[in-house]
Parts: structure tokens; sequence; C-alpha cells
């Protein structure tokens, strides 16, 4: 690739490799499609009027839009075009846009919006790591996994409406809880409040009810991916849960960053996964390299404090990948839809360090964790903010994902 | 209510008390909103034009629409004058509607259509005779019901993307199944296709990410309801379910009926559900009547066959009604959105003959039910069409839901 004439800082997540799409919000322009690089925001709607995309033959609409849905419904051979048309614009100082400095906004002057209109949101289970320490704590210590975890990716349905974007503050759920001792349940705000470290896909591609996706086939129908919290109550979910699963210990908020990082900005970090023992049946079997190295960090700043890291932890430890998760979502017929968000479920790897939630990381309550202004966490209190950050680096090369950053606020009356 | 001019059969579901609204397709008319009277159906952007709604200043876009969900948003003090006013304009013989026929269609000659757009779905289990029957063959005959099942409407997400308007086919799912006598999966068509037959609500307002839902207000946010045919896979299902919940045994598809019968339409057929013991927490307990006596049926029809009825139930046979469903759902803060589905999860009365799936009429497989053409059943067969019906009546007043009426094809390769 060529040099980018516009200023991008060294170790930004934002570099000329990345492009990741997102919709940002100012009181001059209204809700409409941007892409970052470095500290600045792109505006493809000005882009689009400056003539950039002509030859493209491109409605306003696309760009000017509440959401991401329509731009990758436009599909990849086209999407894919674009995202290296605006690589190249960035390098060429012959470029329109070199001209055009008014169509680049400083990052912090914008409002970053829920990147996509979300059709179903489907939460996986797939990091061996975390679903033997959950096994090993709520369950069998000898018998950690469950017989059907290592035949099929784990998952369940999730609650999209209550999904945000970065900066958004969420309260403190209250909901039916099962005091020590007792064995009635009382209502009580959560004291329970987790975070669980994921990514999440978005589908690029609707697929018809009846029909399935070959694993080998999976990543045609992935636009990208962004960092996921999946917001956990422990105490309400521990009393809900059996038989039909998480529902309310998890309804109240999930929270997704904004920019959507393309799976083709990704392929350089292409790495494999664990070794699959038993052996897979033939649909969920692929060729290749699915896993990707992507480094994640979790960090707790209380309020008007320093945030202090408390896991680092990366997306290369998933044991099923998200091409296994696809193939084995609609083996069953059941139908994609672009906008349709796929999480991974908490990532956590061997290493204690490395778990991706407070259940793990304090053992269940057990192990307070220390942050660096000397106060302890076993689970998240009121006014701390939970960060994530994800990025990818080789040989140079860095593509990120910025932060998923949210406020817990008290529970409502 | 005044007599109607407009012809309605004696025993029509879509009596003048009524007036239900969906969304139908004709090849002149294009997608467009409508009801139900009699045998026909009412092209709402017909009356539109004719100035039937004039005094109500709507854009036509609320009723020359794909969905609902427009003309749900107008709020519930607008939209039940509106179908009061279409009441009284089908019984006043000065009406414009009376000159002009040609805004009806015979409901055969109409295409009606997934009535609302789906945000999210969620499926309770509020039938206590449904939930003991699963308990006791899948679980413990001594312990059917688990802890938690007396304290709070258990429910779950479900797949919106999948379901489908009645009349849709569907496919026999594949999926990862374990053989008697084997302990490894193997990938096949289930072999366990079952209906449940079920009743789903519409959500009628928006609520606030972190606010609740009052049981007494909740009403306030339902729009109406429909028949629901959540279809299960029970040998998918019941090797993926532990520990997350129902995921893949019910994603391949589940149907509602076309028309949604308004909350308002149903209010003349209260009654007092089951008493609950012990006694629910103070946000569960609510004043009033809120069940509603709905007669359901269920008939199978075998290819060229005409069909059994193989179940009659009853709406008021929940144990959790409506109201104390969606003040649980709130209760964490979870936010509702106009076009949101819950169902009721399988409705069985007490009676053998009233169990609303096959795996309790045939009792997992050990009884098989006769049909009338002499054929039997333990679970669903390829081509067989499965037919729900609801209404109710009382002195002479009926208020139905048509059918949902679903054919099963043999899975895809």
């Amino acid at each position: 690739m060529r040099k980018p004439w516009i200023k991008i800082p060294e170790k930004s997540d934002f570099s000329i490799h990345n492009i990741p799409f997102g919709v940002f919000y100012t009181e001059k322009t209204g809700t409409r499609l941007g892409i970052a690089i470095g500290k600045q925001v792109l505006d493809l709607v000005k882009a689009h009027k400056l003539g950039v995309f002509d030859h493209f033959h491109l409605e306003e609409s696309v760009f000017k839009n509440r959401f991401l849905n329509d731009y990758i419904s436009l599909g990849k051979e086209t999407t894919n075009k674009i995202r290296k048309h605006i690589q190249s614009e960035l390098c060429d100082i012959n470029s329109i846009l070199y001209t055009h400095m008014d169509a680049f906004y400083p990052m912090e002057e914008v409002q970053m919006q829920l990147p996509v209109a979300i059709g179903d949101y489907t939460d996986f289970y797939s990091s061996i790591e975390h679903a033997t320490n959950v096994g090993k704590m709520f369950r069998d210590p000898e018998n950690a996994l469950l017989p059907n975890w290592k035949h099929l990716p784990v998952g369940y349905h999730g609650r999209t409406s209550s999904i945000v974007v970065s900066s958004t503050d969420i309260h403190r759920p209250n909901g039916q809880v099962i005091l020590a001792q007792s064995k009635s349940p009382i209502l009580a705000p959560s004291s329970k409040i987790d975070f669980e470290l994921e990514m999440g896909f978005i589908i690029g591609k609707n697929t018809a009810l009846g029909t399935s996706v070959k694993a080998d086939h999976a990543e045609d129908y992935i636009f990208g991916k962004v960092l996921f919290n999946d917001w956990s109550a422990r105490d309400i979910q521990k009393w809900e849960y059996v038989p039909l699963g998480p529902f309310l210990g998890k309804s109240f908020a999930s929270s997704m960053s904004p920019w959507v990082v393309t799976i083709e900005a990704l392929d350089y970090f292409r790495v494999s996964g664990p070794v699959q023992e038993p052996e897979v049946l033939p649909y969920l079997s692929f060729k290749g390299r699915k896993n990707f190295d992507i480094h994640l960090e979790v960090s707790i700043a209380p309020l008007n404090k320093q945030p202090s890291v408390v896991s680092h932890s990366n997306f290369k430890y998933m044991y099923w990948n998200m091409a296994q998760q696809l193939a084995h979502h609609t083996v069953n017929g059941c139908n994609l839809k672009v906008g349709d968000l796929m999480a991974s479920g908490t990532i956590s790897g061997k290493d204690p360090g490395s778990y991706g939630s407070m259940l793990e990381l304090s053992w269940g309550g057990k192990n307070p964790i220390k942050l660096d202004s000397g106060e302890t966490r076993c689970f998240i209190e009121d006014y701390d903010t939970v960060i994530m950050k994800g990025y990818c680096e080789k040989d140079g090369i860095r593509v990120g994902f910025g932060t998923v950053s949210t406020q817990l606020l008290p529970s409502n009356p």
C-alpha cells in the first residue's frame, strides 16, 4: 500500500489498513455514515457529494442513513471495492478529498451511534476455557464441560432492543434473586453485575429460510466485527436460567463498539485455532485458518479514577470459530438477515489473567481483584466504567477496534 | 352496537365486534393494511382515499405499508378510535363505504402477509400443565416443576427471522441428534417434529431502556393477539438445550396467524386465572381479570386428507397472564419496542385431550394419536398440514382469530 497523505498517529487503531465503517451524528450533519481514519472521521455523504463514489452509481440515501444495513446490502463485491477505493483516495494527493479537509471531523466532535439495525442477536459460548470455568463453579468441577459442548457451538438467542453503543450509560438491573440461606426469591437490585468480554460479527448477506451456509463459505456472509460487552447479572441469571437459558440476567443491556472492522481488514491476522478433539461432524469441518489474532483487554475505571487493566485476552483462543458458528446456526435452515449480530461468548484464555469476566477473575467473588487505586472488585460497582479494547498488530501493521466503554449507573427504583 | 349493513356469516370469526388488523397483498394493490370483516377484507388505503379517516389526519403511508408497526405507533388512543370508527361506518348506511364495495375484496383473493416487523420475540413457558408434563417426561416425575417456576414466568429469547405467516410452507430441519444406544451425535433430518399451540401478543408502545412496566399498566403496552405455532424439533432440542436453552430445535420456523385481534376486542371475554400459590412478589401482583376465555384447537391434515382435530385447549388455562409476563420482562429495565412479539408457551389444559403439543399428546411418542383417516401420528410427518384455530364466544358474540395453517415439507439435502 502507498503512504497515506492524511495524518495518522503511530499505533492508531484506525490505520490505512483498517477503514472501519460506522454511523455518526453531529448537530450540523445529522446522522450519517462515516469511516474512521487516524483521529478523524470521514463524512461519506460529503465524500459522495464531492463525487468520490461517482463510478459506483450509489444513492445518497445509502450514506445518509441511520444504519449501515443498506450499505452492507450492496454486497461484498461492491463494499470491498468501496473500501479499497477509500484507501486509495487517502493515499493519492490528486484525490478531491485532499483539498476538502472539511469532509473530515475530529473524532471527539462526533457522536457515534449504534452502527446497525440488528435483526436477531445470537450469543455463542465458544471459549473452552470460559465454559470450563463456569462449569467448575456452577456445576461439577470433575465434569465441567457438558456432553454436547465439543460436538457443537452452543448458543442461544439474546435480546436486541437493549443493545447500546459504546458511551451509553446503563442501569444496574432489578430482578429476582435468592439470598443465602433462603429458598424464596426477593426483588432487589442485582449485587453481582459482571461484564463479558466478547466480540461480535455482523451478517452481510441474507439467506432464504430452509437453506444452510457451508462452513467454507461462511465468511462470505460476514461483513465485519465489533467489540461486545455482554453485561450479565449473575445472581438473577443463577435463579432464572434452568431450564430455558439466560433471560433477564442478560437482557438489561449489552454494549458494542461503534466501528465495524471488515473481515477483509483482518485477513492478515489469521491464525489456526485450537485442535478440535473429538473430530467435528463434516458440516462443521473447514479448510484454512479461521481464527484471528486479536489482542483484547478489559479495564475498570471507578468514578473519577484512572482505569486499571483487569484482563488481557485474545480472540485466537476461541475453540469454535465464526465459520463453524454460522454453519451450525444455519444447518437447520434458519435464515440470516443483513445486520444480524452473532457474538462469541466470553473470551477467556488459559491463564487466570486472561479470563473474560469478573465471575472468573474473582472466581465467583472469592478472590477480589485489586485495582491500581487500591480498591478491590469482585463484581462491578455503581459508577464504574468498564472499557474493552481490541487490536491486531503484525509486522508494523495495526488494525484496531477502538473501545467499547460503558458506565454502570445505580438501579432505578 | 347497531346492526352492520355488510354481510357477515353467522359464526364468523370476523364479526363486527372484532375488526382485526392485518397486511395483505394483491397484484393490483401491492402490499397494504386491511381489516377483516366476515368473508371480506377492507382495503384501508382505499378507505383512506375515500375520506373515511379524514378527521384523523393520517398519512397514506400509515396504510400503504408492508407492516402494521407505523399504524400501531399512532398509539392506542388513536387506533382505538379508528377501530370504533370502522365499526360505526360498517353499521351506517350513510357511510361512503356503503356505496364503494370496490374497497372490499373476498378474503380468498388476497394473500395475507406477516403483519408486523418483529423486533424481538420472547417465548414464555406459562402453562403449568405443559411445564409439568415436560418436566415429568424429561426430568423428574416427582419434581416436575423446577423451583423457580411458580415464582416467575420463565421465558427465553427466540429467533425472529424465521417467523412466517400462515400458509407459508416450512421444511423439516436437519440437526445434530443422538440415536438410541449412541453417545455421539449424527447430522440427520429431525424425526420428532412437533407443533406447540401458543398465542402471541404484539407490543403496542415503546419503553425506554432502564424503565419497567407495572403489571396493572401492562395492557396499555399490548396492541393485540395472534395464534402462534412454535414449531419444535424435539430430538435436536433434547441434545442441545442444556445449559443455554432452546436454539436450533426452535429456530427453523414459527408460524403466526395473519390477523391481529386487538386486546380491546377481547375485553368481553375476560376471566380470572388459576389461583397462584405461593403468592407472587408484589411486582407480579395485579387487579382484575387478566385471563381470556379463548377456545383453541389443533388439527392435523395428512396430504390430500381431511384435517383431524387432535387437541382442544383454551387460553384461560394460562398460569401466568400477559400482564405478569410484561411486568417480569421489564423489571430489569429491558426496553420494549412496537412490534415485539411475546408468545405464551404451549397452552395445555388438565385433560390429555387438551395438551398443546404432540410431545404431550403422544406422551413422548409412546401413545400414537389416531387420525380420522385411520393413520396414526406420534410426531408430524412430511406433507402434513397443522392447523390451529381460536375464537371467543359468549352471549352470541363471537371474536375469532381465523387460522394459522402450515405444511411441513421434507428436509432439504
